[in-house]
């Protein structure tokens, strides 16, 4: 059977690549960024916006499907896409594992230690971990759930996504070379778990769902070169950089993102998961990845801050009040052509909700309006000057 | 000078009426329902929304915007349409005195008794009251504000409303008959001191912005007759029935309305202020009344209810868990074409945004559309037809 994704790339620039995949139908252009919609929206944003956006590919998260409103009544909506409103050619939507929830969440420091007596009464409390996976209670229905690597991949299959992702467990920071070598040998197993179960259901079902590995190995330059190894084995659709944005100093998650992206097939897309600012974007494209996702645009616009071409834009600065100029000058998108910062300011003050859409639509349209300059940069061989832009409007280097 | 609104009936059938004005070169069918933009914005809608949900008037609130962000900044602005980012042509804009406010949400229980020692910090604080007007303590900035006639018509204009509401009493209920007509005769002096002031700004600023009497009187027929006769004088651009819907018995609100619409002058339009629910407004359309504005659609959209053709829907109900239908079968909106029961319902109980704001949506389309089948229900003659589907659906009759 062919792989069930298609990737195919169209050019490169040094280490960075101009690409593109077709999975179930789904075209996309990658570099690509993901907006996340963890409980099957992505916050504040209607499918309508979605399609006007551009959107490509959406992230959503099994953890919180999983408990509210269930696979079950997901799958009988006719999957996720069907359940949100989305048009089945409207975007491709990756699903994670449910793993960094239950593991990271719950405040566990590391495998088998640390497991709280009592939890965050909003995050999952760890009751067992072990080889065969993870029983945790969850703070939305109480009920007890099993999370195994067999069970992510049916919980994934019946929400009906397009790429689903391998069950691992992120390696805490900091964690000795002991600890990050054990827990990344369980994640090996656990992948090929999951890899088998994701084969078995494809099997059964008749789908042709796309399967990434994770690559983990903490901050350990020939652990991350042995998870690469490892993982290549399972020959997947797709790698993704595991264990990164955990806590780390920023040079140290550069040294293992620019160490580990060129060790990844050249022939898949490279995926680093929950990055990041403007800054790693641009600074991880011209490292070979392909794939980003992360709260950023959507979270930060709740607290009132744009992400403009001139840096972040914090709306309750009192200059603002009476800006009657654009939220951001140098973009195109409806909000930036409709309304001042004066607006978006008086409705951030007045704690309106239109404020917070209004700012979550930009930031959104910013990130795919960054990804789209990226990509004509790679093909243009222009990138460096991109970058330059970004780390100049940021103040801030990636290293 | 011609008044700056020109009404003119299109046809009757009964009391009910059909319409249509022009102020300042925006047009309105009636009868016609305005959602409420109380910070200006028609809350969780943006003015594409307002565009395309074919929005004729809005209202927004003089005293909100008086104090936040003030008149001055959005003057500055260019006016109310520019601040917004409403296009010029898309919708006209209604603002009320902002004596509402002041009067009834500072617990004042009638004139010149019962001014709190202490107010509810989210309250206006009335500090003093007389022929003048009242000063109130702000519990936006704390700062001293004086509402006077000349003021709040000073305040609408440079908000640049297209239709000026005067400033009034509004008389609490229950009172005495000798309470409501102290309180009626003052609404009579300061609405001659309102629209003195609204045409002194029109000739000085060279506007052609209209201006709403409100008739007050209270739960007394004759009081009502009195005031209808003595603002007939001021030739308004058309009539308010003010002072309903503040407390009293159902059969009382309709007694006073269907005895008092009957007297406004037939050549201008009539509006009851703050009216209602669906039964209210087939039932208020025969009466004879034009123009109403309430908040219900939005806030009962952040309550988790729909207004439907077959009643009123709650999104928490849970046999709408895993409803894969439409929200409301007999809604042609793009929320009931895009979304199932059962993805408004998840969004509800996971408290996303883009719950309310369909719901905020949907609801603003129902009060929409419900007015085009009025209007063409009149056209018809057929509204009885109407006012049964309607007194059915909610299982409710106005009296």
């Amino acid at each position: 059977m062919p792989n069930a994704l298609q990737f195919r790339l169209k050019t490169t620039a040094g280490a960075a690549r101009r690409g593109e995949y077709t999975v179930n139908g789904r075209v996309v252009q990658t570099p690509a960024f993901m907006p996340v919609a963890t409980q099957a929206t992505v916050k504040a944003l209607g499918t309508a916006d979605l399609i006007a956006l551009g959107v490509q590919q959406i992230v959503c998260n099994t953890y919180h499907l999983w408990q509210r409103p269930g696979e079950e009544l997901i799958n009988r909506a006719g999957g996720l896409h069907r359940f949100m409103g989305l048009p089945d050619e409207a975007s491709a939507i990756l699903t994670d594992s449910g793993g960094f929830q239950v593991f990271s969440l719950s405040g566990r420091k590391g495998v088998g230690v640390d497991i709280p007596a009592e939890a965050d009464k909003k995050k999952p409390l760890l009751r067992r971990l072990d080889e065969e996976g993870a029983v945790f209670a969850s703070p939305i229905d109480g009920k007890l759930y099993q999370l195994t690597p067999e069970v992510s991949m049916q919980v994934q299959h019946d929400l009906g996504t397009d790429i689903v992702m391998a069950l691992d467990e992120c390696t805490p920071y900091p964690a000795t070379v002991e600890e990050t070598r054990r827990s990344m040998e369980l994640t090996h197993r656990w992948e090929r778990r999951s890899i088998d179960e994701h084969r078995r259901l494809n099997e059964e079902r008749g789908t042709s769902r796309a399967f990434f590995a994770i690559v983990q190995g903490g901050m350990y330059p020939e652990l991350r070169a042995e998870s690469v190894q490892a993982l290549g084995e399972l020959n997947a659709d797709g790698y993704a950089l595991g264990g990164l944005s955990v806590g780390e100093p920023k040079s140290l998650y550069n040294e293992v993102l620019e160490t580990t992206a060129s060790l990844l097939p050249a022939d898949k897309p490279r995926y680093v998961m929950g990055v990041g600012t403007p800054v790693d974007l641009v600074h991880a494209v011209g490292e070979g990845i392909d794939l980003f996702d992360c709260v950023l645009p959507t979270r930060n616009a709740r607290n009132g801050q744009l992400f403009t071409w001139s840096g972040r834009l914090n709306l309750r600065n009192a200059h603002l009040k009476d800006d009657f100029s654009p939220p951001d000058h140098d973009c195109d998108c409806p909000v930036c052509r409709t309304y001042t910062r004066a607006y978006l300011s008086h409705l951030t003050r007045a704690g309106e909700f239109l404020g917070l859409r209004l700012a979550s639509y930009h930031n959104v349209y910013f990130y795919l309006e960054l990804m789209r300059r990226i990509r004509r940069a790679i093909e243009e061989d222009t990138l460096p000057a991109l970058q330059q832009r970004i780390y100049t409007a940021y103040e801030s280097m990636p290293k």
